[in-house]
């Protein structure tokens, strides 16, 4: 647990600051935020999981931001948070975070002299450049962008303003990362597609021209792998987050604000619109298009392309509520069969009866 | 797009290349290859796949290379793209993007004074071996290998010719690797298998003794991992191409030429044949053997040994023809549960119903 | 095939060393470890899963360590393996390989003038730091652990004694691990946690200010990853043992001596007991608790609390005797729907048959 980077703030101004309705002591100093049950009376904490509410009527908070539906706590003892409520806990809570403690703070230090970078690339203002970074010949790194030890950026990449490149990240040759955009520690943009032109048993290897564009505030979580194109680019639209070892496959087009959780595996060339959702394991099969603002529960296997604003689930991919009464079915598998059975039995004995 | 690294061709002599069949312009010359929508006049382009046929019909690219079976377009407009007619249009294609762009050139640094090579280490000619790369004790490295930053290659590993070894992929000790393998970043070859002897309650490591042998020209995925053997060695045979985030256990024999296509994992001391493919996220069970030429659908769950030459697909994996009629009743478990319902009701009427 | 580091035993000896019973020539001399298929007359073996019973009519081991049932093999050659007879004989090879191999030893080079070692870190007695590791500032690195090259020690971060961190490895800022913790290479121990607010379509990165905590005896396979906490720790408990390509959400709270095998994956705020196993690609959705002991089939889709001590399988996951049923009938679904149409149509024919 990091210390808050910022000044504390009394419960009045965290309301303030999103816009929320104090109920309780609106004057109490809050240093720092923390989770409902190990938080102590300087720390705020929220509850946008009704699973969790039991912890309002225990916890020892200064003060809890809640949804407007409550008002009221249970307590045994004498203690009472401070409420701060809001139509958004959840985001009020985030502002409330960004305010109290920032983000990860990044050394000033400049270009490491124990980092290479090739004389031909291009390094903005304020950039800095830990040990053993490597920037390969003809790259561009935009103003503020940290790179961290061991990132490799190959010739020609181009990197954008304010960006985040965590230690041991790759960027292939040619690609393209827009502004604030963020690789977490072992990603590896622009490798090659996995595109092999079998002939006479051989797995002959297609030369991967293309690239990758990442546009601005894209996130890209631990060693999750970002194919290059064959030709042309393999494409992460505008405030696309991708969790952990994710896999997409080249010649993708991701659109804007997608959610991609870790593990999600996207075959070549499919695509998807905006504020699409892929839970965990999600595996989705190439050439196809996913439409906007879909959500795809857990471990859905998708082969085929999916109308904008569904809720699906299930493999094969299904309506989510269909495939929650299918799933329901199969677990009853045998005692289905077990019917059928009966069924048959009875159907036996009457054609058995003899006609009067 | 990186630029074609070669000179422009005439259509003729692409044809001639690829012993296609030209209609139309034979002279027309083309300086690279591009998508078909993507595609411009001085671009080649291909359709090997029906479900972009219709592009043919609106692309401006100078050729395309097509099967046997497409002579003609319908064209609104008055552009004719030449067409390349082959038996093997992927292929055909592959061979052209060969010829016209090359795979990405290594530039000639040969050994950095910035990367650390053990004095017992043997490196061969032509070895291009970049900034902050190690190279252990006893390791070789084969002629013409490229090693990108920031790889480790432990000690006594043998890396064979003309291998690419990118950014950050780590071969462990005593690994050996063939000629013209290829590692993408963040792969990892030969650490330990996951192997522990649980004894009151204690998991106890296992020592992996053993080692990884990679044949010939296989190619491995970014961010994939291969278990070293506990003992012997795990053994991925020539020309197999595994994709990104693939894990192969401990003691794995992967046959040849097999494609592991991404988030394939495979449990320790499975082996496969020749010419298996996996599609995606399919998941192997330990100690089990898939045949020769076995081709498993995406997320397959493949818990038993599979005879040569199956298709299969699904969890527990299945003959593909009837996983697919499986699924399809699956998906209508809600519609069979109510015409069992209605039997039931139907029969019980029956039963019911008083004897004359 | 490394060799083995130590000095030769007699079977006696090692008999002794397990507790075990000679079956057999109790002088012969052992120098090594090998699977029964590859080892010859100074080898020693081992059998503890009866599929590979067969080999023991035919193994060339001078011994081999096998289970209380065994005392005779069917020889047709006139080699005689001695045996040793014991309760766990996975368990007693596995104390025979250490003795005879031991683990993988460490080359003792201190701290390398080529790693990056910040001037506030404190670093312990008989550590090996490797050349282009990077320690930050304020870390601790407890003595005779071993860092490999290329790996990225956050500030802050706390190593224990007796680690071994693997090339590539990155430790994020204020991240703790215990003594004898093991990172295979590429593993990522404290990325930020995947947590977004999303407002007006934006998705709103939360800051994820707590850390990780790995506790004694942990070891986490290769790019595996593990994402620090919102608030507070994410926690991994003793003795734990992660496979290759796991990722661990954050906030989790993984219990003691849990094996978690390959590409599982475990979604925020999930906990488990301890000595939970959870085999290759399962998934685990969030905020849910495994209890103590509980065992699920690979690919198994966890998705509600699961009481201790249950074994289960399938997704969703179930009770693991019934989701074998449930499977098995699973397969068959083409022809109960036969079956069911069958019952339909005889049920039509004695609905229209006359009434006498």
């Amino acid at each position: 647990m990091t210390d808050a980077h910022r000044l504390p703030r009394t419960v009045e101004e965290l309301a303030a600051h999103v816009g929320g309705t104090v109920i309780g002591d609106k004057n109490r100093r809050i240093a720092r935020c923390n989770g409902l049950s190990s938080a102590g009376s300087e720390d705020i904490s929220f509850l946008s999981n009704h699973k969790y509410a039991i912890h309002l009527n225990t916890t020892q908070a200064g003060c809890v931001v809640v949804g407007n539906d409550i008002s009221t706590m249970q307590r045994a003892d004498a203690w009472e948070p401070a409420l701060i409520q809001t139509a958004d806990p959840y985001y009020s809570f985030q502002q409330i975070l960004v305010l109290l403690h920032g983000f990860r703070s990044h050394a000033p230090i400049g270009i490491s002299p124990l980092a290479v970078v090739a004389k031909t690339a291009r390094i903005g203002k304020g950039v800095n450049i830990h040990p053993f970074a490597v920037i390969g010949e003809n790259a561009q790194v935009g103003d503020n962008t940290n790179i961290y030890p061991h990132v490799t950026i190959m010739s020609g990449a181009q990197i954008g303003q304010d960006c985040i490149i965590y230690p041991s990240a790759v960027i292939y040759d040619q690609c393209v990362l827009g502004n604030r955009v963020i690789l977490q520690s072992g990603a590896v943009v622009g490798c090659d597609g996995y595109g092999f032109a079998t002939h006479k048993g051989i797995h002959n290897k297609i030369p991967q021209i293309g690239n990758v564009v990442l546009d601005d505030d894209v996130e890209v979580g631990s060693n999750t792998v970002i194919e290059r194109a064959a030709m042309e680019s393999t494409v992460i639209r505008k405030g696309t987050k991708l969790g952990n070892s994710v896999v997409i496959g080249h010649n993708c087009r991701i659109g804007e604000h997608n959610l991609l959780v870790s593990q999600v595996g996207i075959a070549g060339s499919a695509s998807t619109g905006h504020h699409v959702v892929l839970a965990g394991q999600v595996g989705v099969a190439g050439h196809l298009h996913i439409g906007d603002m879909v959500r795809a529960a857990a471990q859905s296997g998708i082969a085929q392309d999916i109308e904008p604003n569904k809720d699906i689930g299930g493999t094969p991919s299904m309506d989510l509520k269909h495939a929650r009464r299918v799933y329901l079915n199969f677990i009853q598998l045998p005692d289905i069969v077990k019917r059928l059975r009966e069924v048959e039995s009875a159907l036996e004995a009457l054609k058995d009866k003899p006609q009067p």
